[in-house]
């Protein structure tokens, strides 16, 4: 293979990476619905809001119409320490594929937490050091977010508190044990140790938890603890904001060498990775200057584009969190225990609701051994073993790239490698073993629990 | 933190890539010993080693005056889907220390095998498919190399038999399952596949093995499968040259930068980093050029430099292979199950033999406690969860930076971070819960394995 004239890693200079986060929403004509308090149903308030997150970051979750928010020099140093991620040419994919397809990816997975949630994690944890709080407290499926919040709260000295959805407790609890070399508390959830743990343990006795249990016994916790606010890795507008920085990078990269992409493909669970990837090239997109095909990929076990209702849901299990107007399969929804942990999430960001309902992107949804199917693929040829949830990108990836190949066109695709799979084993090893199931929930299920929509004119 | 002049992550542009493997056996005035045939006490001949080994790299493995050896065009492709690595200032853990010194590391964990091993083994692999083999056979102790060599088979399409120290392989199951996702067999060693093994079986029958074992193991295999040939992962002349990459790259990111470094550390276990670390920069010693204070950094409990003796020696437990001249335990010594599985080897590259012998480095060796403390503190600063193996290193850059705050000197110092911990929870878990060991050998249990070295004259 001869030297490219595009290099295999594109990496940007400490000096041209991003100093102010961009806010999509300054963009959407079509504004995402607001939190609504669950007892009043008006709009939450920064007040309301104050009681379970940081001022700032109350401010960002609110604010629909600054475009850019300047990034704390602290938070830019930290970034320093494993960003610009590179932006991968994916040569060896492409002749794997043999597609006249362009395929890049921007790769999230170098550093320790393993993906992009480290971006907002330090965000939200300078605010609440900023803040002079003593901790904060959070849910995490896979262990991702729970792991980078961790790392952030060791860098600034703060107490983490970290409920982990029972099953990614019991898959993985190496995870727990890097988040112990941080320093952090982990606690499996569904627990006792909160009033919502233990009436969901009493309905639900055997339950492997949820994204959605897990955040209710965190913000529980939060409130009921002095000193202390909740904080969440995904779903968030404020989490949105920070993640904006993946596609900031991801577009200054592109644009050094005069790329432009045909396809954005992300994987979609509450949607921060897909909504940080897409945010600069959407905003073309709103501001009318540049179209883009923007596909979010979600696993057919937990499919709240695709199968989900548009309406005003809890953002959590428990009914504690205000409610937010999304792509929800019902707040009662537990999916199967599939191994894409952080894809286990009933909802989805209302941001990314409000693009989708206005015909903006696009989503589908994609079977578990056909998604491990183009991890191992890719792995092989690229080098790098994927988490099960990039890889619900990465197989969309291939498809497109595959259907290039079959039309003759040279399209370009861009998509988000969110992460590596490291502790992810064990889903690798029921790959292997052939004992993986496609677990894919039925008409009736998925009724069940969007009749328990909570009521909202 | 304002920008700092050095960027935080110094990375080589891929044209800055090296086009040549640095061989430092070229500049050395007394050259490492050659290998003796063990049944005749000759130096092994090309035509004898190309039974076990490829033949083009028995050629690097004989070859004692050829300073530069061109990375074939294929290999350095290779290359580019991982390199350059980082050269990181470690700006965090300097404040952390509050020392006058500055301190790099060179990280090449940050591909999917963990560590620098890739290097050699994507070169190994090539010239195996180059020659027409089949496969090939080799040991693993941490698993790293196990894994770097099944990624560098499954990219080249080549058959991949692992045999994986017991010990490892039962802390590490999730490592077995990242090297069967890139298609490799893996059998724990001592295994009754092999006549050797049965043999180490019958003799220790509750041994948990030592890469000593395995060798012996992958040898008899290679030595008796049509079409096969052993690779071996460190200790090897060939290793070394091929890891010179890590050097030549540290060297041309601070050349660039002007910085020159006072000392340069390394962990060692076969000596396949620390030897490519410091390549270029011991050439420049031995050309009389600069002068640097090199440091090996060993595990008290596998204590080959420090405590070892410099003698002929075999390089396997079973006594196949050819008798290497090296700092040396004894063959039979099987090293107490601490954590470090990449650095329990009874013996050390030749030429990094040859080196300390003459005094051109030196060599401590370090407690598993205060490795670990040096890896727990190194993570919660500067973000990277490092190997055992790598942590080594780690705790004497510490302590050197330590030495620099006492003193007030403003040193410059430069280690090996050869790569990431994720496959090592158990330790930190030990670690964690106060339940690890400090193994250190007995005088009389040094003694009496070097007690049964070969008699060679």
């Amino acid at each position: 293979m001869k030297q490219q004239a595009i290099p295999y890693k594109i990496y940007l200079d400490e000096a041209e990476m991003p100093k102010a986060w961009y806010n999509l929403r300054a963009d959407m004509k079509n504004k995402p619905a607001p939190l609504l308090n669950p007892g009043t149903l008006q709009p939450m308030t920064a007040q309301e809001l104050s009681g379970v997150f940081c001022e700032e970051l109350v401010q960002q979750e609110l604010d629909n119409d600054t475009p850019y928010f300047e990034i704390p020099e602290e938070i830019r140093s930290f970034y320093r320490m494993y960003r610009p991620s590179p932006l991968v040419r994916a040569y060896c994919l492409e002749e794997k594929l043999q597609t006249p397809a362009k395929i890049y990816y921007k790769f999230e997975g170098n550093n320790t937490s393993g993906s992009h949630k480290l971006n907002s994690a330090i965000a939200q944890a300078y605010y609440a050091k900023k803040q002079g709080l003593k901790g904060v407290t959070t849910e995490t499926g896979a262990g991702q977010w729970g792991t980078a919040l961790s790392m952030a709260c060791a860098y600034l000295g703060l107490d983490c508190k970290v409920y982990m959805v029972k099953c990614s407790y019991e898959q993985k609890p190496f995870r727990r044990e890097v988040m112990r070399t941080y320093g952090a508390s982990v606690t499996p959830s569904p627990s006792m140790e909160t009033e919502v743990g233990r009436k969901i343990l009493a309905e639900h006795p055997g339950t492997t938890g949820s994204l959605g249990c897990a955040i209710s016994e965190a913000v529980e916790k939060a409130v009921t603890s002095e000193g202390y606010r909740y904080v969440l890795g995904s779903v968030l507008n404020q989490v949105l904001l920070h993640q904006s920085v993946i596609g900031l990078e991801t577009k200054a990269a592109l644009d050094k060498y005069g790329v432009v992409p045909d396809i954005i493909i992300g994987c979609a669970g509450g949607g921060s990775n897909l909504g940080g990837l897409i945010a600069p090239f959407m905003g073309e997109k709103l501001r009318g200057e540049r179209d883009y095909r923007i596909i979010a990929v979600e696993p057919a076990s937990c499919p709240s584009f695709t199968r989900g209702k548009y309406a005003y849901d809890f953002c959590d299990t428990g009914m504690v969190c205000p409610l937010a107007k999304m792509y929800t399969l019902g707040s009662g929804f537990i999916p199967a225990p599939n191994h894409a942990g952080g894809l286990r999430y009933h909802g989805m960001s209302s941001i990314l609701s409000q693009l989708y309902a206005d015909g903006l992107m696009e989503a589908r949804s994609v079977k578990q051994t056909d998604v491990f199917a183009a991890a191992e693929m890719f792995a092989r040829v690229e080098g790098i073993l994927p988490a099960p949830e990039s890889s619900h990108a990465i197989r969309a990836a291939i498809d497109e790239a595959i259907k290039c190949k079959e039309t003759g066109e040279e399209k370009t695709i861009v998509f988000g490698l969110t992460g590596t799979g490291y502790f992810d084993m064990y889903a690798y090893e029921a790959y292997h073993e052939g004992t993986m199931q496609n677990y894919i929930p039925t008409d009736e299920e998925i009724q069940a629990t969007l009749d328990k929509l909570p009521k909202v004119e």
